[in-house]
Order: C-alpha cells, then sequence, then structure tokens
C-alpha cells in the first residue's frame, strides 16, 4: 500500500492541481478473507484512466487450483487441495489520453502456502505509436534491474527469461499478435538457488528483494516516455485508431489473461474491470496501410524484437 | 444466405438512401474445409453498426468436443472422436446509434454427423433503456411461434423451455446480471418425437421447420420496436449509459460465450468479432441512481420476468 501510494502521489503530480486518485477499500467478507484497497483517476488531462489495486486474498486451496499449482513445480502444495493460501497482489494499469504515450501495465504478487512463499510480477507497454527508443529504453531499465540480481549472468539469464516470458505471456492467439512491446514477466519465483532447479527463472537468489527491485523500477521506466511524448501531436484519425487498438488490450484481458480469470472466480468485478480502458472500439476489419505507422506498429506486434540495446539482435 | 440478404435488405431500407451493407465472402482453408459470407454495415443513422454472418464448417471431431457432444445426449456421437462433421449457421448482431433503441442479436444453427442433424437457435433483446411493452411484445410473437410448433402444448411447454434457456444462457455471473430481457434460445433439437425423451426443448416435431420459423419471425419481432424507440430523445448522459452497457455485451461474449469460443478455435476472428458494438466505455463502478430509469434496467436485468402476456407472473 506504500508503493500503491507512491504511485498515486507520482501520476497525480503529472496532472497537476485538481485531478487525483479515488479510493476505494472493500472487503470479502471478513477481513479475514480478504481485503483490498481500489485507486482510480478517471478523466485526467494525460491519463485519460489510471488505476492501482491492492488486494489480499486469503482461503482454502481447492484440488483444481491445487494440482495445477503442484504440477507447475510447487512442491509444497498438496494436490489434492484444502492448505491454507494467502494471495496479495498490487497491479497497475495506466491509460494515457493521447495515442502517442503507451500503455503501462506493472505487478508485483505473492502467494504463501504452507510457510513457502512464491513470487511473480513484471512489467510491460503496450504502444498505439511504434517509437523504438522508447521500448529500447524501458527494456533496458528492466534488464540493469534484472542483471543486478542475476547470480549467474549468462546470454540466458535473468532478463532474457523474464522478457521472453513476458511475450509469451501477452500474446492473443486469434490475432497473431502480442499485445504490446513487452518488458518483464515472471511467476513462481521462490528464494534459495537450489529449489528453483525447475524454474524458468534461474539466478535469482533473493525473489523477494528483486520482487521489490522490479516495482522500485515502474516509475522510473515510465514517466519518462510520458513527459517525451505527451505532447506529440496528434488527430481524429490517431485517435481512432488509439481506440481500436484498445480493444485488443480487452481482448486479451477477458479472453486468454489467467489474473483476470482467477480473479472472476471469487473476486470483485470492479476491481478486475477498473483495469478496462475507458473509451474503446470495434470496426469491421480495420487493416493498417502498408508502410503506414498504424502498420509499423502491428509488423512489430507480430514478432517479439531484442530492444534492449546491450542484446544481440535475433531478427 | 436467402434469409441473409432479405434482413440485410431491409435494414438497409430502414437506413434509406446510400447506407448499405459491405460484403466479404471468405474460405477456410478451401472450400470443402468451410466457407462463409459476412455481411455488415457500420456508421449507419439508425444502425451505428449491424452484422449478419453466414458460416458453413466441415472438419473431423476432436475426442474432446465429440465427448462434450456425446454427453449432451447426441447419441450418434462417438465419444472417442473421428466423425466428419457439418456446423452451418446465420447469425446477426444490430447495434442501433439510439440508447433507446435495444441491441438484436439472433441465430440459427445446424450441426450435422453421421446422418443426423441438430438444430439451434434462437433471438434476444438488450435494452439499455427498459421499455416494458417492447419486451412484452417481443416475448408474445416467439410464444406465438413456439406454440405453433408445440405438439404438446402445457404450462411448461416450447416457450417456456426456450424463454428459460436464453435467460440462462445469457448470464454474466460476475455482474449477476442477465444481459438483456431475453427471448427465446434452444440447442440440440433433433427431429422426431420419441428421440427427444431427454431433450431440454420436448414437443418439437420437426425442428428444421421449426427452426424457419423462429428466424421468420426476427425481422417482425424487432423493426416495429425500432421504429417505436427511433426517435425517442436522448443526451449525451443516455449515451454515456448506453457506451457503458455495451461493455457488457463486450464482456458476455468473451468471458462466457460457447459460441465465441468455438468460434475462436479455428474461425475467423474478424467474422466473430464484427458482433462486438462499435463505440463501448468502462467506467468504474458504475452504480445508477435509485429509481432512474438505468436503475429500473439493471433491475429488470437481476431478476427475469415473465414477460409473454399469457404467461402467469411468477415474480
Amino acid at each position: 500500500m506504500d508503493k500503491q501510494r507512491e504511485l498515486c502521489e507520482a501520476l497525480a503530480a503529472v496532472e497537476g492541481d485538481g485531478i487525483g486518485f479515488c479510493e476505494d477499500y472493500w472487503e470479502r467478507g471478513t477481513k479475514a478473507d480478504g481485503y483490498g484497497l481500489t485507486r482510480v483517476l478517471e478523466g485526467g488531462r494525460v491519463f485519460e484512466k489510471a488505476a492501482a489495486n491492492v488486494s489480499i486474498i486469503r482461503g482454502t486451496l481447492t484440488a483444481e487450483r491445487a494440482k495445477a499449482m503442484s504440477s507447475r513445480g510447487r512442491q509444497e502444495i498438496d494436490p489434492s487441495g484444502g492448505q491454507a493460501y494467502e494471495a496479495c497482489a498490487l497491479s497497475l494499469v495506466f491509460h494515457p489520453r493521447s495515442p502517442m504515450v503507451p500503455t503501462f501495465r506493472a505487478d508485483v504478487r505473492r502467494f504463501r502456502v504452507g510457510g513457502k512463499a512464491w513470487y511473480g510480477g513484471g512489467a510491460d507497454l503496450t504502444p498505439y505509436y511504434l517509437f523504438e527508443d522508447d521500448a529500447s529504453e524501458f527494456h533496458d531499465k528492466y534488464e540493469a534491474v534484472c542483471d543486478a540480481y542475476d547470480s549467474a549472468p549468462s546470454e540466458h539469464g535473468v532478463y532474457e527469461a523474464c522478457k521472453e516470458w513476458c511475450d509469451e505471456y501477452f500474446y492473443i492467439p486469434a490475432r497473431r499478435e502480442h499485445r504490446g512491446v513487452g518488458g518483464v514477466f515472471f511467476d513462481d519465483l521462490e528464494t534459495g538457488e537450489t529449489s528453483d532447479q525447475g524454474a524458468r527463472v534461474r539466478g535469482v537468489t533473493d525473489a523477494e528483494a528483486f520482487t521489490r527491485a522490479i516495482a522500485d523500477e515502474w516509475l522510473n521506466s515510465y514517466l519518462p516516455i510520458v513527459h517525451r511524448r505527451r505532447d506529440e501531436p496528434y488527430g481524429e484519425a490517431q485517435e481512432r485508431w488509439h481506440h481500436q487498438r484498445r480493444g485488443r488490450y480487452i481482448e486479451f484481458n477477458l479472453l486468454y489473461d489467467r489474473g483476470v480469470r482467477f480473479g472472476l472466480d471469487g473476486g470483485r468485478i470492479e476491481a478486475i474491470m477498473v483495469s478496462a480502458p475507458p473509451r474503446v472500439r470495434w470496426d469491421y476489419d480495420v487493416k493498417p496501410e502498408p508502410g503506414s505507422p498504424e502498420s509499423r506498429l502491428v509488423d512489430a506486434l507480430r514478432s517479439p524484437r531484442a530492444w534492449a540495446s546491450s542484446t544481440p539482435a535475433r531478427a
């Protein structure tokens, strides 16, 4: 909640006088079952909608979920279910008003069962017009964070593993497009080298510190891009494209996002749908002109690129 | 395709000069694997977006789908899969520009495996402001069609079974709301009295004729409502509510609709998303004032009513 407050204050400062976040504290049954704080800014000059959500959910694992988790390598979880769990998360989505400023999504999560904790999180960028420098700078910053926590640096270290996972997670099969230019994403990360032999991200010795460091990079990775692009001119055609592309954001969230599907199962629908962009449109079979800026964006979403400047180009 | 043409011509006539449907013929691999015709009207005076879609898909049943179908009482289907099938459908969604005119969705489907055919279909109304007379008139008309094909009329006959199925199908659990005021919905209907003992809708002796009769009622059930409500005045606040409620339409389609999920599996994404309303918005935690017209709509969506005038009130 401290981090949530810091984020909201920073965004309110970008907006300037008179625009800030509303605050909604909620409980799930009793506080012991779960609670959260949803904070939302709507109708800003820079951010048309921005939301940051904290949730703490406690319960007992069903056999179905326990089995799925245990099969993902969490050996402390009894696949027959029945164990108490606590899931807490801070997640945010910032939807700028201008199509020239990318959407920023990020979260950190901790899942606890039987004395063990697993961490997850990430940050990714969804542009509507492609500025390659923004994508590179964004990736460079997360690569630096990952490197600082990588106990065994290699050509396929912590950053590369998190970058690939992000590309894979934010993918819309029905569109054959990735949602944005990615960033980093990780899950099921536990502390200690010996226990993460089967893990997808290897080499992080302190999962909690790494997760905190990712969250500490959010504002630094995003706000410079906001300031650089917020005064770029645009017109109605760009705004229409922006709203059409926001449709993809919704399609991903509702059709594919595991987090949304998990949240709908007993969660608070408004705390989930608060991530939805405000104005969205679906027009039939929109196809950008070859060579246009819109088409260059779609090309970049079709095949993920090695955005970090230190990474050898893989294209 | 004849019915599709008739529908498009009728809508174009409502629009008047200069606005009509574009036409997109498509094939899935080769024509033997499937083909379809998507027809779309965008930016009309009365209809902001209207789409009618014909699709014919042929393939071989996977074990997973065969098992699901066989468990729904289709005894001719081998649950281990491998049989050839043909699925054809005509579906439509009409999204009016005015919040005072309800959205109309309808479809008819035929599924063939091993010499047997099963029929499905329906029609339902999604209002943004509730006019009770419209809902009653709409239900009355489908009740009359159902009665004409009901070989064993009873208090829970063909109409009641189809009405309840519609209420159940178009339900958004996460919102605890039905999508609209319903209509009729049926599936798995086969011809012949002896074979439908386990079916949900009983008493229809000619499934194909019944399905055709439902489709023949579409324009007659909807256009009078369009003409009655198209000139009702509305302002920005009503339009905002309209676009917010259209968000529910998307939520249902992407989170819950079995048809959408079936279609995404190898279908044509644009022929599916063509059903999306054009302009949509998500604002945080919208709660209509108690007693307002918006609140009266939500009340009606919370608990389905017996709209047909001949049906005894069940509330």
